[in-house]
């Protein structure tokens, strides 16, 4: 599981921002809170949390990641729950949460600035995020950490065809590709499907969607480390 | 007001795509009566128009361009324009008018097809459009005019600076910048602001927050042509 990365011709760092970089699924965890609040009146809460995860997935197709979705989706959730008896409050509240979310604070995880600040002074650094591209260039902005990257890209989805096309867009050959993320689905199986290398930094929840069964990643090679700071280190043998 | 076009040095040539390419504004316009009808028993329409207007626009800071955000302010605007009593059987029907906008097909304007076609076999095209990523990238996949463009950027806004930074990664010099586009705010005005050539083919109708006040437009440089066929002409001359 854990393999000698071969750093020799990596001269391209490419890294996922939410919670590799900054924190964002407490976000969302928050706003869950919130939301079950607000229809405890209805559901249990964990079922509450259930079918609003339902509704989310469902409905990827249509929206897509990021917060404007999942916005929607409460609200979807919220009427169906209540079986049509939400009130019209309830819904702006709902709408108030999602702006709350845009608004969010970016907070970065231990680490990250001191590691990307030394990294990017003796290699490229490429950042690869999907999500809505107004929010996650706001935050971005808000991180301080844009000037560190030379390539930022915004992607729809993170599946096997989204590294192969950002490797040839970049002339990087994939086995020459580095990817640092704490999905296993969208940073580092799909870079190990490519040919590519991976180093995987969990974050201490990981949203349903993005969980991957264990026969998944038997066999898989990709460096497991706990905290970016342990990052350097791998150029330094 | 319509120069001669120095088509000399050009390169590339970039394209709006929504209202140049295809349709779109329509789609937004058939929502809004849609929106308009679901709400006529609290007001007149021309009023929910105006205020559904000034709720879009001034939720731009929160959710930017597209569907998503376009259906939670017509969420919003129902709530505030029935002072709360929209019930959330409306409220579930304005969430499928979002998602039926975001699966609407995608219809050429007159002439597109070809002139493209004819355009990319002697020179590089690129589309510059803004919006929801994973809506304008599934509009270039059903529009099957991808394959034209060789470089294709969904932006969050476009003003000079945005101009700027794809003429400076696409290695193109300013003046051998050429922009084609139906909005004189985001297409014209900013290219002709970085030293660009632009050309201006209206459609028939323009977003309220697209447009611009005649003391704007005196004394700028672009050229007019009412269709796209007449687009390769400018490079038989």
């Amino acid at each position: 599981m854990n393999p000698d990365l071969n750093t020799t011709h990596l001269s391209v760092i490419a890294f996922d921002a939410d919670d590799t970089l900054w924190h964002n699924e407490n976000i969302y965890l928050n706003t869950h809170e919130k939301f079950q609040q607000l229809l405890r009146q209805y559901h249990p809460e964990e079922w509450i949390q259930q079918r609003l995860n339902e509704t989310e997935i469902r409905n990827l197709q249509h929206f897509g990641y990021g917060i404007k979705g999942f916005t929607l989706s409460m609200i979807e959730t919220a009427i169906e729950l209540s079986e049509g008896r939400i009130g019209s409050n309830e819904i702006q509240t709902i709408i108030e949460l999602g702006k709350e979310m845009l608004r969010a604070p970016v907070e970065l995880l231990e680490g990250v600035r001191e590691t990307i600040a030394q990294l990017s002074a003796s290699r490229q650094l490429m950042l690869i995020t999907k999500g809505d591209l107004l929010d996650q260039e706001a935050k971005i902005a808000r991180s301080g950490l844009g000037d560190y990257f030379s390539h930022i890209e915004v992607v729809s989805e993170k599946n096997v065809e989204t590294y192969q096309r950002l490797a040839a867009k970049h002339h990087i050959a994939p086995a020459h590709f580095l990817m640092v993320g704490n999905s296993l689905k969208s940073d580092i199986l799909p870079v190990i499907a490519m040919g590519g290398q991976a180093i995987y930094i969990p974050y201490h929840t990981t949203w349903v969607h993005e969980r991957v069964a264990d026969e998944d990643l038997e066999a898989k090679q990709y460096v497991t480390i706990q905290n970016i700071s342990q990052l350097p280190a791998f150029w330094e043998k």
